[in-house]
């Protein structure tokens, strides 16, 4: 594949099923999680469902982080897709892990990008002509 | 795992690169894409980034769907992800690969709940609560 991305599909058990209904919370969490990373928060859209339950997206400039919960599970799904070498997904689950009183997750991992028979990172086209730029200076 | 939804990470190569700089047109597309799958859209946010590349989200009652583009390479990362039995994934998907003029998309599948010995399809509590209520009447 021609990697642009890691995309990260977070499984989070067991947690303060109150925190998984209050829209705030969570907003403040995720972005706090976003930033943590080393990503930069653009916009975001938060939605609590009636009875319950809550979908939360963070746009960041390398690409989103979402929630959707299920309190009555204690459950949260999040997927954190980011593009670049600049931000850590890692850290911005293991910041919402804690915050949402996590005691279980499981994270399976995926590239992102344009399949190819052999594994590559690539860049976004202006990030490579900036760095020829430098290069050639 | 106790399965709560399906997630479909697609891989749109080969795309008219006109298409994925047009935010208004991809918004429209993106919402197409949900309501022709069964799924109730709730809102959207959409961002264009400068020289190029844009992200959109649509939240629907079911979860979400996510569209990243790379217009110099022609390629579009989208990710949906549904819960329930009423939705379709794989009709969004189609429709959105058509819109784009998309030549090859690949997909890749995974269920998403709470990790479990075996798998289980289980719905939200409330909807087993009216389930169960209709079935005692």
């Amino acid at each position: 594949m021609k990697i642009l991305g890691r995309h990260l599909l977070a499984e989070l058990v067991d947690c303060d099923s109150v925190l998984l209904i209050d829209s705030e919370k969570l907003e403040k969490a995720m972005k706090d999680a976003a930033r943590l990373a080393g990503a930069t928060v653009v916009d975001s859209v938060f939605h609590r469902y009636n009875p319950q339950g809550l979908s939360g997206i963070v746009v960041i400039a390398e690409s989103h982080i979402s929630i959707h919960t299920w309190p009555e599970y204690k459950y949260a799904a999040v997927d954190c897709f980011t593009c670049g070498s600049n931000v850590d997904p890692e850290r911005a689950l293991s910041s919402l892990k804690q915050a949402l009183g996590c005691r279980d997750m499981q994270v399976r991992e995926f590239n992102r990008g344009m399949p190819s028979p052999t594994d590559e990172i690539i860049a976004h086209k202006n990030i490579i002509s900036a760095a020829a730029a430098a290069v050639s200076k």
